[in-house]
């Protein structure tokens, strides 16, 4: 995990501080040349970059190797290791994620509303980008692959700081990606990544106003807010999801247990893992049932002493555990009296990121998706497809937990801002 | 790190703290009122409260006065008087406002997205309400009811903070308005006046993270720059306006006179007002005509040797003169070899808020549209049209100056985000 640079615990040599200006100055300059590139020139990088990432597979593996190696010396943990390591399976779904991105539609550009004003004028609200983009993620190297993707595609520029661990993957991840847009005819610096691990270095990315239009950090919960608090820039957060599965009294239980597992167990090290179960009182006589595939799959089940009445594997929940986010097999299971107390409950403790409803009843269903205040919440699906590709965006720079501008995955129109164009014939206001 | 602005000039004490934290309270569960409340209920309280600001124009305009008093006491500015001046014109028109957006179509609700996954899951993108916005702003009484009148519409519970000189107005405003909302049935607390001038409130204010999801500051970029650097709530910008005239050497002359007037004096007090005039070479023979009508107001014109030889009133530009918000009757002049170098120049030197060319030449205007990377660029028309009632948007809470989420005339549209709704039939994802 890497945390912004505070000046304070370090201070940023005269070197880091003009290498970061140049990285600003080269990132401002791409951006105007990737604003006015057609669609047909971002897709034709995007492909160009894919095909390189495919040629330099052998490297980039080579290089993610270089940096387990190092992580295992460091002992880091299990979710993080999953994290942070690529097969040539992760890498060519990365590379087809590449792929699916250039296949989409250019955001830029649309009309998205237009009007005549009773004086004559005409106002039109135009798709641009949003320009320059700082994006400080986990050691995941599949995101800087994404993140660069989607940035082109958008036709902004980026500047990327990975998890230190992944430094080694990032780099040839990025070598790779720059190739192909060289090739293309697009600026290498449409897409760069923090040449150092240094931690001062994010600290000086978070105070380049001037170069930086948009501060992405994804991760846990003390680097985000870290980021909110040290940046000048505005912040579309990605915070942790602590996401629940519900199962209300007229659940369909088969479904029930089949979305239950799935949400917690599909992964577990991400964002969409379900952590709490809620259960609907009439459903107790269902309860061990629903859990156990989980402790067939070694999932920790933490429960009040009515929960643990049913098995005596399950541990006790202190009140800490809804708010904790295991990103592990481990779920906690709360019995409520209903709807209401279900709402409740997630709205209090859930940070507003993912939550289904199971159940038959529509009318709850309709309670449910209306009163949870949260960017994505489903009937009788998953957790876990909480997703720019599952949601159909070809990929994702991750799931906001901003309210603002963009909420839920954030995919290549999210990237995007607008402009008003005015059409006037000489028009004077009274 | 950043100095805490507030609390090193002021100490709030534990009675503010409270009264702080009451209103964050009471703000949150009336925003879970508001963000049920279907339409017509927002539409008649809205109609209530303007109903209401007129029984008591009597007494909002005599608040006012006593308001006046002060400031002139205090030898406030010309532009800062005229801004907190409320006549019953003035009066008439802020409740026109609140009218106008009592006859917009409610924002929430409505599906601005849906598609369905080849696995069947069915999303929609739904509009919801921001949440509890808070809105710092100038001593300019009118914004009170604007601002309330649009939070309400969208869904909103707003927390007032406008400029100390405006207090006692704003109460009255505030006061008038509660009293039309309580009797369509939607609370009070809807709408609230920070109820106090000491300045350690608007740091509490921006510390509220958890009852506050938005904060909307409007004024100098002094005031901006606090809150920015203050504020661990997001923040919606809405900072000075360096807007442009650009006359093109295919102009109509008569036309550009009369744009630029509109646009430099028919209110000097405003963000939308232009600061600079851009002036082709070629239009140079055309200048003195094009300034006739500026001198004759009584306005300041500033210049360069080329532009002084056309006339002894015109005083010398410095540097600084580029990047001047005057929000007053002066205007810097400055000829451009064409349209690159206005381009350049505004980009650089402007605050991409509003700029306007005019030309009859379409492709120049194109270029000009697409290439000034401001959120409201227009042709042959007044830099003054940049704002919501003018846009057709009822009112505004003012001009975005932020790239994310909103940009230009903040409106009730503006004032939404919006949740995903996932509807399966027990898909998992694999």
């Amino acid at each position: 995990m890497n945390a912004p640079g505070a000046s304070s615990e370090t201070v940023a040599s005269s070197q880091l501080v003009a290498a970061m200006a140049a990285l600003g100055r080269q990132a401002r300059a791409a951006a105007h040349e990737l604003a006015r590139a057609r669609g047909e020139t971002k897709r034709a990088a995007l492909k160009a970059a894919a095909g390189s990432l495919r040629a330099q597979a052998g490297q980039i593996i080579e290089a993610n190797q270089r940096d387990i190696a190092a992580a295992k010396a460091a002992n880091l943990g299990a979710a993080l290791l999953d994290r942070l390591m690529l097969d040539q399976k992760r890498l060519d779904a990365t590379i087809d994620g590449i792929e699916n991105v250039a296949a989409l539609a250019d955001p830029i550009g649309h009309v998205l509303a237009s009007w005549t004003r009773p004086n004559g004028l005409r106002i039109e609200r135009v798709a641009v980008p949003i320009g320059v983009i700082g994006i400080i993620y986990e050691a995941r190297p599949n995101v800087t692959a994404d993140a660069g993707a989607l940035c082109v595609m958008s036709g902004n520029a980026a500047i990327l700081r990975g998890g230190s661990d992944s430094f080694e993957s990032s780099k040839a991840i990025v070598a790779a990606f720059g190739d192909g847009l060289e090739k293309a005819g697009l600026p290498r610096a449409a897409v760069q990544l923090v040449p150092t691990v240094e931690r001062a270095a994010v600290g000086l990315l978070l105070r380049m106003e001037k170069d930086v239009d948009l501060i992405v950090p994804r991760g846990g919960r003390s680097l985000i807010e870290r980021v909110q608090t040290e940046s000048r820039i505005p912040v579309l957060a990605h915070l942790d999801g602590l996401c629940h599965v519900y199962v209300h009294q007229a659940a369909e239980r088969e479904m029930a247990k089949a979305i239950l597992f799935n949400s917690k167990m599909r992964r577990t090290g991400v964002c969409n893992a379900a952590e709490t179960l809620l259960v609907d009182r009439a459903m107790l006589p269902a309860l061990a049932g629903l859990l156990a595939p989980l402790f067939e799959a070694g999932c920790e089940v933490r429960g009040d002493e009515m929960v643990r009445a049913i098995d005596p594997r399950i541990k006790a929940v202190v009140e800490a555990d809804w708010e904790t986010e295991y990103l592990d097999a481990i779920i906690a299971v709360k019995i409520v009296a209903g709807l209401d107390e279900a709402i409740a409950h997630i709205n209090r403790h859930g940070s507003h990121h993912t939550d289904t409803i199971v159940t038959e009843d529509e009318a709850a269903a309709a309670r449910f998706l209306d009163e949870i205040d949260s960017g994505v919440v489903l009937h009788n699906a998953s957790t876990q497809f909480n997703d720019g590709a599952q949601f159909g965006m070809g990929a994702e720079i991750g799931i906001s937990t901003s309210k603002l501008h963009a909420r839920g995955p954030v995919g290549v129109e999210q990237l995007t801002t607008y402009k008003y164009k005015v059409h006037g014939r000489g028009q004077l206001r009274p």
